[in-house]
């Protein structure tokens, strides 16, 4: 395997050198005339749609460890056996569950109004008389690091550091240290509450949740409205007096439960032990109907294996798609989500060098415009071959090496698999992410099959294959 | 009064037939330029803005007979005082309070899972363990009117109709009226609850609340959001089962309170017994901080007046604002709503004569584009000189009669006294109203100038002439 690939990337050194386009083997001409079917069979219309469709009006939201998310995961099992996958199975992992329960926030003085918000996934109960204090108005995170041990005792932080709206959702990646630190850092200088503007981009009267570090030295913590932090900031330009606030929450984990992975193959022809793992996570919070997070991701990468599994042919290796629990948010600590994630690495480490690859799918249901494959893949026969069959679709390559495949191949990564990506289009996603509003009205359908396209193309390359992507980055 | 109207009608149309544009009087051609100085000054900046933020800030949702609405009334008092306006006074009235309290449906089966509602707007409470039932949809309001007497005995009715998206509303006009009746109509078929899609144009998920018609027939009643309705659509596309929901709310009139209209005037110079009133309402939804329903009528027309206040001359007729208590919902029943506008009507019912005029903004805070006059005024002189001051700030006279003032100005339109409106662009209007979204980010600061130059213009116009809309009428 390995033997070969070093072969294919000295061929393509030397084509590169002479300035001639390396004309593809005989085999990838194959595999490249299967992927470009696959492709343009999923333009014309694919599965996609319809699985977001049916696991969101069955389900609703399927919060980790609900009977809810395991309804689905079992309607899963039997939808997948339906479409011809093979080995279709589902894994149970034990899980504590987060609820959250009843929540309010409203300002006492001297503006009195109700807030809208909503409890950081993970976050703990206020005692049931609320927690009562002067608002302590940052902001950015800085100026609250920037504080004392002490200089906040008693208090109530705010921080209204916006998010920065990017096509990858770096602005995200800037901001979520906010949330999943702030309650901490914030306790910390001895506030006992943390109220954040809500991580996102819309501009509409609801707030976004998400996980929070769970410790004993965390605070009651809330994600208020965008209007409502803007708010906060007119009132404190208003007047001079303390702002109180009031905190209610009856959050918290509440016992123990189980989750459960979702597992599918196409079992390969040739090499059936070497595996690519694609999919999407099942859970999703409670505020939405987690349709681009992540009912998106599962529907997308099940269509594409589907699309394989209906060819005459199978790849020479085995395609598994996951339709992974528990990544929003689950206990034990310290990790938080990605519960099922773990269970999943968990599961294959005795044999993970056969793992050739894994991606997910969890990024939302705009259009793929990117390829990231590992470091060391740029110019290689296969990249060549990927941006052959994808550039059609408006995906290009840049360089950048995929810096990692998704939450969910995280644990997976870390045992040595090598991860790919198929980059989204996330510039609208923090619209609508971890909000009330992800609905599958927010999708539109052409898009899910831009990305199965690529998706289905891509994969049949990889799988279809003998390309070592561990090999490229040595 | 009505002498010189009647000739200064001819003289337009002897203009007009002779197609020479009459020349202005030399008393019109002075209150023109200071027409068209106040318009002009308004484009610079207005307080309208300061008003919205202070109001919205301060005081928060302002449901009508609350804490809240009565702070902001005495706010007002000392804000209108500190403008220089004259004869600042509070009337003060009584109703009932209706409370939104509790609420909650959701889906039972097949499907379970929760349903993003808001009650309707003096809707009844449920039992205390809620009401269940088989959910029957209805695509319009007609179908469930079509339905026979019995037919929907122990049913929850669900009616999913639409609200076209129009500059002018009427989109909302078309629908209003399943808010109004359909509770009462569903009962009157046997339902035990009712549900319809959200009206308004927007595609988020957060309902519309707005009053519907108490009576001890109706049923408790509920707006879903518009993916709910969605959802639900989904739900029956997808299963013959009976779709089965619980409806809960502690909804209800709670005790009696007072609320109040704010008055504020400019007093006439020579015929200050001749009234033009204008204004908006101070009183909200609960669920917004009615930043476009209705601090912006307020803002707007204050500032128009505050305008006018500052000019080293007065306006020979008096100009009033009112700032109107409780036009969202109150008791006593039949009547909804207006009890702000009822206990004004009343207060001039026995001086109605006196009154030359009237009208509210109450359609948010988008830019004015059409003038609309009583039946009769085109072509009279005062609407040719009304055009030459407003037409530079983008506003059309398409001939259509002002149906109205405005919804507080109805019982004082009931008395005889004429109704002249300045029509905002409503497209996006019912994208915010009545929900959480109604608030003050919404907002363009420059459109509430616009709106403030139009009514500055227009009053200076109207106070300052001896035009009567009574006249043109006959």
């Amino acid at each position: 395997m390995r033997q070969l690939s070093v072969f294919s990337r000295l061929a393509t050194s030397v084509a590169v050198a002479c300035l001639i386009a390396a004309p593809a083997m005989a085999q990838d001409a194959e595999a490249i005339r299967t992927a470009k079917t696959l492709r343009d069979r999923a333009l014309e219309g694919t599965i996609a749609y319809d699985v977001v469709e049916q696991i969101t009006t069955r389900f609703g939201p399927r919060m980790a460890g609900t009977d809810s998310e395991r309804a689905a995961a079992a309607w899963g099992e039997e939808f997948m056996t339906g479409l011809g996958l093979q080995n279709v199975r589902v894994h149970e992992f034990p899980l504590a569950v987060w609820n959250r329960g009843v929540e309010q926030v409203e300002v006492l003085s001297p503006f009195p109004q109700p807030l809208t918000v909503t409890a950081l996934g993970g976050a703990m109960a206020t005692p049931a008389e609320g927690v009562t204090g002067e608002a302590v108005i940052f902001r950015t995170y800085q100026d609250l690091l920037d504080q004392p041990e002490g200089a906040l005792e008693g208090k109530i932080a705010v921080v209204l550091q916006d998010t920065p709206r990017a096509q990858d959702g770096r602005g995200y990646g800037s901001t979520s240290v906010i949330r999943f630190q702030g309650p901490t850092e914030a306790a910390r200088r001895g506030a006992v509450g943390f109220l954040l503007r809500s991580l996102g981009t819309h501009d509409h009267r609801f707030a976004h949740t998400g996980a929070t570090s769970v410790s004993d030295d965390a605070v009651p913590a809330f994600a208020i409205s965008p209007p409502d932090a803007d708010q906060l900031a007119r009132m404190a330009a208003m007047t001079d007096e303390p702002i109180r606030i009031r905190l209610f929450s009856t959050a918290g984990f509440t016992g123990h439960a189980y989750s459960q992975n979702v597992i599918a193959e196409v079992v390969g022809s040739e090499r059936p032990e070497e595996i690519i793992t694609i999919g999407g996570h099942l859970d999703s919070w409670d505020l939405g109907t987690g349709a681009i997070d992540d009912a998106s991701g599962i529907g997308i990468t099940t269509a594409a294996l589907k699309l394989i599994a209906d060819l005459p042919e199978r790849p020479r290796r085995t395609i598994r798609v996951v339709w992974w629990g528990a990544e929003e948010v689950s206990q034990p600590a310290p990790a938080q989500g990605l519960a099922g994630a773990r269970a999943y690495a968990d599961s294959i480490s005795d044999e993970a060098a056969n793992h050739v690859a894994i991606s997910e799918s969890d990024f939302g249901a705009g259009p793929i415009y990117a390829l990231g494959l590992p470091e060391g893949m740029g110019g290689t026969e296969f990249q060549r071959a990927a941006m052959r069959v994808l550039t059609p679709l408006g995906i290009v390559w840049d360089g950048a090496p995929a810096r990692g495949g998704g939450p969910d191949t995280g644990p997976t990564v870390a045992l040595g698999v090598p991860a790919f990506r198929l980059a989204q289009d996330g510039t609208d996603y923090f619209d609508v992410h971890h909000t009330v509003d992800d609905v599958i009205d927010r999708i539109e359908p052409e898009n899910l099959d831009q990305n199965v396209a690529a998706w289905a193309a891509l994969l049949w390359l990889i799988a279809d294959s003998d390309v070592d992507f561990r090999a490229a980055a040595e």
